[in-house]
């Protein structure tokens, strides 16, 4: 297809999510619920075709050489699929943002102003191969009274297909446009930047993918977007530290799951306390590659490769840690703030005025005083669910659960009141 | 100069707004005050440098023909800098937005988590003609705790030079960075694109000035952006309203102030109150030309012009307004929905219900009842002050004040725990 019918069709897609967005933008909280409901049913009584629909990309991402690790993300099971059921469930049980008063006053000349939580409106949602990311996107969307856009990736198509069509036939049923979700069925990149460039019919783009989609966002987006970047995550150990926390910090901050980016990268270790706790990381650390500064190296003897100015940088996302010593929480904030991505930094320490130092001082969507950053994420926070981390600062940061899906609007009720 | 050449000197000055903006980000709120405060003074103190250069922008302006109307923007007086001064300490008077607690909890396990409203940190500011954008922009970011980057037009670049240069010595007497506030040089077209490419340096671009400045925003900005965009706005007159109150309140919605984006372009009027009302309009809306649907143009005899399909979609900014009888509120929501831009919309009526069904069903900025168009505006509506206002849906909607110019941090604070 030529780029213009590929936009063309898009449009019409587009065009379709919005009118479907105006009328489940004023739905009742119950017809959505019902819709959710709805659809994890349908999820588990036909998980048969979906399962179908999954064996056919399998087989296409097997005959085309998919690496195994890629192919266990695509694949489905019945025990996924109840899993998916499962979040639908839990969605469906959270409480609706939408029509949420979030504050309100009264003007001396009697007007009467408040704002209300109301819809985005079109969400889109770009994502690579997991297919349950279709009914994790669209609940979240559908229960905050958005209209859910997916684009997924080629790989994955029939299985989304198959999802998302079961997803519009429960809408339906629940009496909502089944335009609530709308997948793209071009999975072409010219299409990908097509629909990254659906201005006016966008109202929100999260991607949901690796640092080479974001990059395609970030250069090719002409709509609002909010992007769930990289997280180079680091644990400081302060003077004031109890070494036992922070052996128990680091080692769930850096093994409970390292490919995923709330978990640690980098170390860093007040000299006060560095010759102390660093020998006890082999043991803390078991089976965790180290690379570290000149300090480590030597206190480590061995145990650790030097670093290089890369690996301060770099978001590993496996079993593998930069160590560095500093002189002061001054030196530890400054290399936050240098190297850091804006997700999630947290400092152990029982002394006070270092503790505030670090929430105060240092940048980014989370900081945390004694506790693992693994907790940055939405269920664990208490959101309910999330629909990614956001690192930009516009809009949302940080975890992003169904409040973020929503924008206020102000409702102003007067009595005849005109502008002097 | 070449591209890259601009984009190099952009690029350095971003990183001097960067580490500005670290500094401002954690400085007190008595320092940003001391900063405002010091500004008005030096600026009504040395109004004569302000002048000067202003007088040499003018002469350059004049030479080349500029309108009347664009050099009256362009120019400044002694009450105009007063304007600004007072400006910069009512600014200073406002509560500091940075550090508020915005919401919190306790999770289970006994996390505790909270978010606190935190700088945005550089804030982008393009803009056009007028040099006290270069006060009021500066003022709402510094008190804010952001660093101004501002990039004004190659008309008003002498003024906006002298006054960014009070503005920094200010603050560097208040003990914050000079580069707190950082007026771009370079005005070619080159260089608006390359300021507005600078992701990573830029944390917010506001646009303030005409659709075309708007267009190129959204073409060529790669840092995330609030969008000052258009205002079509309706004023609906309900089977239910009381006329008299409906005659002041569009007399004020469009002739108040017509050049505006919160005055009124388009009246709705109930057909069961058409004939009474509308044969009033020529003695409501003395001086403004009137275009509108058949119904109307047969009301009025000769007193209407027949509207086009454009006029529904035209703000006009002048004493012209385009005149529509509808069947049902449905039909007004219907006309509002496809002409609108989502940003101020004014039902007037006693009928409750239909009030009710403007607020939840009319998708906009704001939504009044029973009050003008003209008080969507930030000090109207008792923000303090206004950056402009946003016809986006993420992150700010309506009139953005202090709060809109910052962010959330999570702040986590535990005793040891870790993820299970």
């Amino acid at each position: 297809m030529s780029q213009a019918t590929i936009t063309g069709e898009l449009e019409g897609l587009g065009r379709r999510a919005r009118v479907a967005a105006r009328v489940i933008a004023t739905s009742s909280s119950a017809a959505r619920d019902s819709a959710l409901l709805g659809a994890a049913d349908l999820l588990e009584d036909r998980a048969g075709e979906v399962l179908a629909a999954n064996a056919t990309d399998l087989r296409r991402a097997t005959d085309a050489g998919t690496p195994a690790t890629v192919l266990d993300r695509l694949r489905l099971s019945e025990a996924r699929i109840a899993g998916m059921a499962d979040g639908l469930r839990q969605v469906a049980a959270l409480s609706d943002p939408v029509g949420e008063v979030t504050d309100g006053w009264v003007r001396p000349n009697g007007l009467r102003v408040s704002r209300v939580r109301v819809p985005l409106g079109v969400v889109g949602i770009i994502y690579e191969n997991r297919p349950n990311v279709t009914t994790d996107a669209a609940a979240l969307c559908l229960k905050s009274g958005n209209a859910a856009f997916l684009r997924g990736s080629s790989a994955a198509i029939s299985s989304n297909r198959a999802i998302a069509g079961l997803l519009r036939e429960a809408a339906a049923k629940a009496g909502l446009p089944a335009d609530s979700v709308i997948l793209v069925g071009d999975t072409s990149r010219e299409g990908a930047v097509a629909f990254m460039g659906l201005r006016g019919l966008i109202d929100c783009l999260i991607p949901r993918g690796g640092p080479s989609l974001v990059a395609t966002v970030i250069e090719s987006a002409r709509v609002p977007v909010v992007i769930d970047g990289d997280g180079n995550c680091h644990v400081y150990v302060d003077a004031g530290a109890d070494l036992d926390m922070a052996a128990v910090i680091i080692a769930n901050a850096k093994c409970q799951r390292p490919s995923v980016c709330n978990a640690a990268e980098t170390l860093l270790v007040h000299r006060a306390v560095a010759e102390e706790f660093l020998v006890r990381l082999p043991e803390i650390l078991a089976g965790v590659e180290l690379v570290g500064d000149e300090q480590t190296c030597s206190i480590l003897a061995g145990g650790a490769a030097p670093a290089t100015e890369d690996d301060w940088a770099t978001e590993y996302l496996d079993l593998k840690l930069a160590v560095r010593v500093v002189s002061s929480i001054t030196e530890a904030i400054d290399h936050v703030a240098r190297y850091g991505t804006g997700h999630s930094e947290a400092i152990v320490t029982n002394d006070l005025s270092a503790a505030e130092r670090w929430c105060n001082e240092v940048d980014a969507a989370a900081v945390l005083v004694n506790a693992s950053t693994r907790f940055v994420d939405g269920e664990q926070l208490g959101l309910g669910a999330e629909i990614g981390i956001s690192t930009q600062r516009l809009h949302a940061r940080g975890p992003m659960g169904l409040r973020e899906l929503t924008t206020l609007k102000y409702v102003i009720r007067g009595d005849g009141q005109v502008r002097p």
